[in-house]
């Protein structure tokens, strides 16, 4: 074994150790069950357990109120960008889109092969520097529902807050679900994939009200059907198993570390630890982010120039076992993804090497 | 620990046990890389040679000649009953399914959603016992493609060899790819869920021919689209990346196994060796299939009563650590599934526990 790295991956990304010492363990045999979970039927009464378990632990740790189903599926959140407007977008409806970066864009790309969709809002004139306001929103009355991405993995931004809508409002939360406590109930969905802040790559969580999983179209494809998957409770066919035992163990990884209000007071610190430095720099770094609209979970950062740039990865690495600091291709630059599994003195390492970065190259 | 089981389920099922060690060996670290593979991102350079290696060893152990795309993507081979007509099924055209079983009725049912299909043959009307012969076969001329299920799980019966079309031959070979040597040649496209040859759930292989990966229409969604997947090399989105590390892992065990003709040779044994029990039992036990239709990979039988089989699947459970042996709920009885990951051995005891139970119960 090598020394671990402080694993500023975008995603996959950073995972509990415990859990994956955990996975480890019953990846030969589960407990004394005599084979792998890999091996196990998903109808079996040992598999029935864990997802069984996950969606509690899921609704427990949320705060989902009745009402809602928990869907496990597959394909990403790329595939909810098709399977959002071919469930819930009506003949004659429109959906309203707000458009805060790459993830946002390509939804509504992808919503656009589906149906009429208008984008409410958007950040594109400063680069998605920002999270637009609500009071720039141009919203569809009666619209099917309004779709925002909650975190920008590219840009590094973020919704401080949840807007109301009147229409039923879609989150994509695939960058930072279950990073701070949300009020459940002023979402009509939220989805998520995995491989961030829930587990592996492989499977994706969709909490959806049962008014918009009623909406499904009966000439749907079973397999793109919400109304399918919440009847067959995830088990229309073979759904991916070992990944969903892994969001199994995140859930109580997350519990153990006092729920989401436990993890967002150490996610705030890790946050803090990395703007600080970016702060106090005197502008050797400086963030594309307006202050207001940063992210919590991917802190996007600029150097005075791309050759500081690939220094300070490089010798972050070699110096300081800082790995996955390299921004997004879109967008150049640097990024530290700093998703729940992130411990603070992961930040705490980062920050100190960029304070020392600066000094040496300021 | 406790005692590995003789698995016999039908998917999930047995893998080889060096695949488990290796996977759980490599689990918290990947080799040396100072993090889990499933922490890696799925544009990293380990994560490259890992896909690549795996697409390459499935290319040479399968014998995939030049102009065929291999793709790893997710749904499994329920979301291909769908993608299937929505990219290569054209307007005005028809597509021609031959029926042999659940999964292929699911398939044409699926199918009919998106196109007009012909069902060329079809072997209900004996309860789905046999394979139908190709002088009963009513194709369309200029067919889209034909569609067939080379295996089928539930009822015990399997193709011997492929039929010959004029039209596209896409077969769904999800429960026994990897299990015999092929002529790829013949087929326009294959696919499997991985959870029975080829590693863990989560996952599905698509092998295609490079015209009908050009036929998928602009308009679809990229997530349903081939030419998208096969044009992003199945990275257009995160893809299950320890499902794949899985594969890969799989496909090294069936080279060290001699390939598909090692794997075959001994496959051919493991069904003998039961089929050989349930032929000397006179007809204590009986396979609904007919003997030229017989399967190597599930092996459907029944008692002679429902009695005899809860108890024989009961007592072969704690007198042999049989496991996974109860039929469809389709259609009740027995059933062994005794994919590639199956030893030889496990198929001997089965035989000798049916042989003692026979004679006891006879």
């Amino acid at each position: 074994m090598g020394e671990r790295l402080i694993n500023f991956n975008a995603g996959p990304s950073i995972l509990p150790v415990p859990v994956l010492e955990e996975a480890a363990r019953n990846l030969v045999e589960y407990g004394t069950a005599g084979m792998s979970i890999m091996e196990m039927s998903h109808r079996s009464k040992e598999f029935d357990a864990i997802i069984q378990d996950a969606e509690a632990r899921i609704r427990s740790v949320i705060g989902v109120p009745a009402g809602y189903q928990v869907m496990f599926l597959q394909g990403g959140a790329s595939l909810q960008f098709s399977m959002l407007p071919m469930n819930l977008l009506g003949a004659g409806q429109t959906a309203d889109y707000i458009d805060t970066g790459v993830w946002s864009s390509t939804a509504i790309k992808e919503a656009k092969k589906v149906g009429t969709i208008n984008v409410a809002a958007s950040s594109a004139d400063r680069k998605y520097a920002y999270i637009p306001k609500p009071e720039s929103f141009k919203l569809t009355p009666g619209a099917a529902y309004v779709h925002t991405t909650s975190n920008n993995t590219i840009y590094g931004t973020q919704w401080a807050s949840a807007p109301s809508f009147d229409a039923p409002h879609v989150c994509d939360m695939s960058s930072d679900i279950c990073s701070r406590p949300i009020d459940m109930s002023k979402y009509a969905c939220i989805y998520a994939g995995a491989q961030k802040n829930l587990g592996p790559s492989g499977v994706v969580i969709v909490i959806m009200r049962d008014d918009l999983v009623a909406r499904s179209p009966e000439t749907l494809s079973n397999m793109l059907s919400y109304k399918n998957h919440a009847k067959k409770k995830s088990l229309h066919n073979t759904p991916p198993t070992f990944a969903i035992y892994v969001v199994q163990l995140v859930m109580k990884w997350i519990e153990a570390q006092g729920g989401l209000k436990g993890i967002e007071q150490v996610n705030e610190a890790k946050a803090k630890a990395i703007y600080d430095a970016i702060d106090r720099s005197s502008g050797f770094y400086r963030c594309p982010a307006d202050k207001d609209s940063r992210s919590k979970m991917n802190i996007a950062f600029r150097l005075p120039s791309e050759e500081l740039e690939a220094t300070f990865i490089s010798e972050g690495k070699k110096q300081a076992k800082l790995h996955g600091l390299k921004g997004h291709r879109d967008v150049g630059g640097c990024r530290a993804s700093i998703y729940n599994a992130m411990p603070l003195a992961g930040c705490e390492t980062l920050a100190k090497f960029m304070d020392e970065f600066a000094k040496k190259n300021g």
